[in-house]
């Protein structure tokens, strides 16, 4: 141990960031915009993170953060804009309009993207970030002088010395591991079903993200670039996506929008992927100076697309709570950050449910459920007040409200 | 039965009901307005439908329909108005105020008033309705001249020849069996767990009704007079009622209500009963000469006060159908009927099912489901347009839109 920890290079620094995704990189830029210090470290490559390809749907604040923080304006010029979605069910397609509801709107744009900018920022403004590290452990949470270790990239031991710890690194967070049993709650729920997601090359099939209901299960028809289009549907956790032929797999996606009227563009499918869906919430976002956020805290199913943004709620909200933690050297404002931010994250786990259970068919469903969500569809369709609620919470609640 | 048939009175009428409850005698009533003759009969006798104590929360229009038509006023002198609810939830207490939100409010009426008011009125108009018959039976169905047969109270065999017959005989309804199996759909929603209601001998513990969520599973605050009082609290199906002591009762309520500040008034519990909780929906509404109204077609759980309005809401979309077939001679505005009275019917299906799955803890569920839905009645009561599309829902949705 002694031999070990000789060969240390010692280091010190305000905030540690455990992981270096979207959450932690954009906790380092904004602290550092604050002219706070921060480390930030991630097992996987940058390659690595940038090759794991997963679906975005901004969210109107979060589209802003990226923005007027300074770290890229290229959503404005490669997301597409998305003043509305479209929820097709009953034999029909009902559009709920952002604009008109909520003067909001969405910007699809792939977290990959998200993650390059951040990426590039995080280099151009000389911040320190490492990736591929090894060997991450964090200690001394409850001390005045946390610790996080790591082997970088090219095989020298490290041992930063922090005022505060940041937990982004995922869903599979060591950071979480760390809070003592006794000291935290964790809330969970799986659900009977996965999506059964693809990539294809075809032309777009329609403007806007479409929510199919039908009675064969729930599909998504979601779009990329002009000629790679996404798509999901409703299918079996257990599903070997590999033994679906293309033929298959458009033959079920075609006869669940089908039933709403829509015909999808066909094209050589090129990704498929069984995702599973589950819900996460450890409580309280905080022990001694460790904070967690995103994904490390919080996992939400896919259905109203809540990940990413969660993610980035968190951390402006968490942003602010450090500055005040570093500048008073009090973790009070560590606990003000946690309950700030599980306010939203609940709200965004009833509407991810919601999304979820409105859309699905759940296994066992009987003819009375599925012409119940029918009835719950055109009743959030019908009413201005119930569009306005679900375009709410689709594009995301403003901070405060 | 050459014997028998001769021993009948035989009558015309243009319309035949089946049922003298709120909804045959408001059908009959409305019918008469229009000029069109009707003859309601009922199993029960009155002494024995003004016995049966039912809660009653009248939507909007319900008061308005019993006014404008010139049933009796006295809902507006007896009834309490309350212009809004109170969810109790996650230690506090939020009100959907109503009369802000959707400019309408919900009247407090039991709907043995309700049938009290329609039987006084159709005697003073001098409308045919015949209450304790027997022998009840419907035919001719798809015939020009369907028949309605039954004996009367005095043991007296009538059978009453009529352009249209309509069921409004209740969840046990006889007409609905009439309706071949191959020519309807039945929908059917058994939920795991009931309520258990008790009047209780004590002052008001609210001025408006509280609907409350807790671990420990719902309850419901309501109010009958200054001094009788009507309360609820969710229970297993195969509770037995006569085992619950009063004070087991009161502890069981208190603790529910006290984990959001509540304290009820308490006193001698004179009525004691569990209620099922069931969804049933039969489509089409109509087959033939045959119409069906209110429970009839369709029941809902108690949570939300759905039933009684929904048996109104049929019968006035159905006079004015009614009013058109009998003109035409022609059976096709009994199908614009049911397509009409089918919207309502499935929005206010999913609004009882919503409101029941919102509020009630469901058998098995983990404290991940107890917090998202406190996080779901923070996103409604903390949204102005969730709390619109709740009190627009509540106050029951206006007719065409």
């Amino acid at each position: 141990m002694s031999a070990m920890s000789s060969s240390r290079v010692l280091s010190r620094t305000q905030v540690g960031i455990v992981g270096a995704g979207p959450a932690g990189l954009m906790l380092s830029h904004l602290l550092a915009r604050a002219g706070i210090d921060s480390v930030a470290v991630d097992l996987r490559t940058r390659r690595e993170i940038e090759e794991t390809h997963r679906a975005g749907i901004l969210e109107q604040d979060s589209v802003d953060l990226l923005t007027r923080t300074g770290v890229c304006d290229r959503v404005h010029r490669d997301g597409h804009r998305h003043d509305g979605v479209e929820l097709a069910f009953g034999g029909g397609t009902h559009r709920i309009d952002f604009r008109d509801l909520v003067g909001a709107s969405t910007r699809l744009y792939p977290q990959t993207d998200v993650f390059i900018d951040l990426a590039d920022a995080r280099e151009r403004d000389g911040g320190d970030v490492r990736f591929g590290v090894t060997d991450v452990s964090v200690d001394g949470l409850t001390s005045d002088t946390p610790v996080m270790r790591f082997t970088d990239a090219d095989g020298a031991a490290h041992e930063v010395h922090a005022d505060f710890l940041a937990g982004a690194d995922g869903s599979r967070s060591l950071c979480r591991r760390e809070v003592p049993r006794d000291r935290r709650t964790q809330y969970f729920r799986a659900y009977p079903f996965a999506w059964f997601g693809i990539l294809a090359q075809a032309p777009p099939s329609a403007p806007e993200l479409i929510y199919n209901h039908s009675p064969r299960g729930f599909a998504l028809i979601s779009r990329r670039t002009e000629t790679l289009q996404r798509m999901y549907f409703q299918c079996d956790p257990a599903e070997d996506a590999a033994a679906w032929s293309d033929d298959r797999i458009w033959e079920e996606l075609q006869s669940r929008v089908g039933a709403n009227g829509h015909t999808l563009a066909e094209g050589p499918i090129t990704s498929r992927t069984v995702l599973p869906f589950r819900s996460f919430v450890q409580e309280p976002m905080h022990h001694g100076r460790l904070v967690l956020a995103g994904d490390a805290a919080h996992t939400v199913p896919p259905t109203g697309a809540k990940g990413l943004n969660l993610a980035l709620a968190d951390v402006r909200v968490l942003a602010e709570e450090l500055e005040r933690a570093v500048a008073s050297g009090d973790t009070a404002p560590l606990e003000t950050y946690s309950e700030r931010a599980l306010g939203r994250v609940w709200k965004a786990q009833h509407f991810s449910y919601w999304m979820t259970t409105m859309l699905h068919t759940l296994p066992g469903a009987t003819p009375f459920d599925v012409r119940r969500q029918e009835g719950e569809l055109a009743a959030v369709t019908g009413s201005t007040a119930g569009s306005t609620y679900l375009a709410e919470a689709y594009t995301g609640w403003p901070e405060g409200r």
